[in-house]
């Protein structure tokens, strides 16, 4: 039985890192770092001052690799996420096979909160039915969606009115948005919508130095956020950002 | 202008609170305990627990006080719940009067994660609207809907497809359930619910040492839920609970 921690590290702020998941950095012995590809080597950084600040004494292995990347422009998106997956399972096996012993613990540290948009849970019901056997612990962690409604300083929820969390890509067919958060909006599907009873609440490198704000009528605010988001992508290399939207009568 | 910090403190285990939290916890210098009334009281000594761990040389002032209680018959919910917040506005704000001189700094300790469910953003809106000056600034915490997912070790969202996050009373209104998180469900919404391939995760006092979990086809583990609340419910004199439902074909 293979022991594995996934540990839920925050957006970014090392404060905002439970004493929970500190305790479970500590118990590991082995952290496997999978790296997106150089444009988000800034993210590693993040990942390592997080270890240094709450690990100084050291005592630990780093593993890291470079994560297979997806195919981006395939037509079936759910078979290319799945595919992707697979290669990754594979990839996560074989690492999980060769570096971790019979007295390691794994640990693999997860921006925000491993339950919400991450796919390392899924991945690893992947490698356990390749037939390794895995004892888990996950430790929640605080989400970007958190310090998007902490610094914006509203509740996500409105009375008895239920919130819907989509990806971008769904957004266009919701035949009516009243509460609505979405996550992983690279094509920036809020610039379409025309409905002048929207608000927008967005953020941009969430938990970091680099934190974008900007908040509004939709209409009003729209071309504000693209300008922004592009002069940050274009300067950063990458951008992570969430918004919600919100009709008011 | 008052300062007031409002910090999420997680769903009651001292562990699952960040670093910031604590750093605001160090901050404050009157903390306001707004308690629901005897059956809860468990809830207040939870808080001064984390008060005790975090801040043992004491240096704070508590002010603790009865929430008014909100008229769980009225026919109109919304009407009700804003009748009620109007007459927590006017507590809280001359508690934040009387209590808080201009060298202090208050503090809120919110269960859970204060945008979700809480409703002390909106109550202290309402008391900036009766003209009192207010600088906020929000802590956010682990929600226990985390925890739910951390226990279970499931991803909340699936590739691809929306969440959505309800109170119980909106549950029986849903045209199609694929992938629900129901909070507040008194009532047991789920009980009513027949379609054979829903699963339901569910957990209450979660974060606590009374933490219970059940999950599994909901036809078939859905008396086991409604024996343990009720056994739980009777034994502690309250319960907190939530429930994850999803389609599985």
């Amino acid at each position: 039985m293979k022991q594995l921690l996934l540990i839920g590290i925050g957006p970014g702020d090392p404060r905002q890192v439970t004493y929970e998941a500190v305790e479970a950095l500590r118990r590991a012995t082995v952290f496997f770092v999978l790296d997106k590809g150089s444009d988000k080597d800034e993210l590693v950084h993040l990942r390592r001052a997080i270890l240094e600040r709450y690990l100084p004494e050291g005592g630990y292995r780093l593993v890291q690799v470079e994560d297979p990347r997806r195919d981006g422009q395939a037509p079936d998106y759910v078979g290319a996420v799945q595919d992707w997956h697979a290669q990754r399972a594979a990839l996560y096996a074989r690492l999980i096979e060769d570096e971790l012993g019979s007295d390691d613990i794994g640990a693999f540290l997860l921006w925000g909160e491993p339950a919400l948009y991450d796919s390392t849970l899924r991945i690893l019901d992947l490698v356990r039915e390749r037939g390794l056997a895995l004892a888990l612990q996950v430790i929640p962690g605080i989400s970007s969606i958190q310090v998007l409604a902490a610094r914006h300083q509203i509740p996500l929820n409105r009375i008895g009115e239920p919130l819907t969390v989509l990806p971008g890509r769904r957004l266009g067919e919701q035949s009516r948005i009243d509460n609505v958060l979405v996550m992983l909006d690279g094509q920036c599907a809020f610039a379409a919508l025309d409905d002048p009873q929207l608000v927008i609440y967005w953020g941009a490198y969430l938990g970091t130095p680099d934190e974008l704000l900007v908040s509004g009528p939709l209409q009003a605010v729209k071309a504000r956020i693209l300008e922004l988001r592009d002069e940050a992508r274009r300067r950063k290399g990458w951008i992570m950002d969430t918004y919600l939207l919100r009709r008011e009568e």
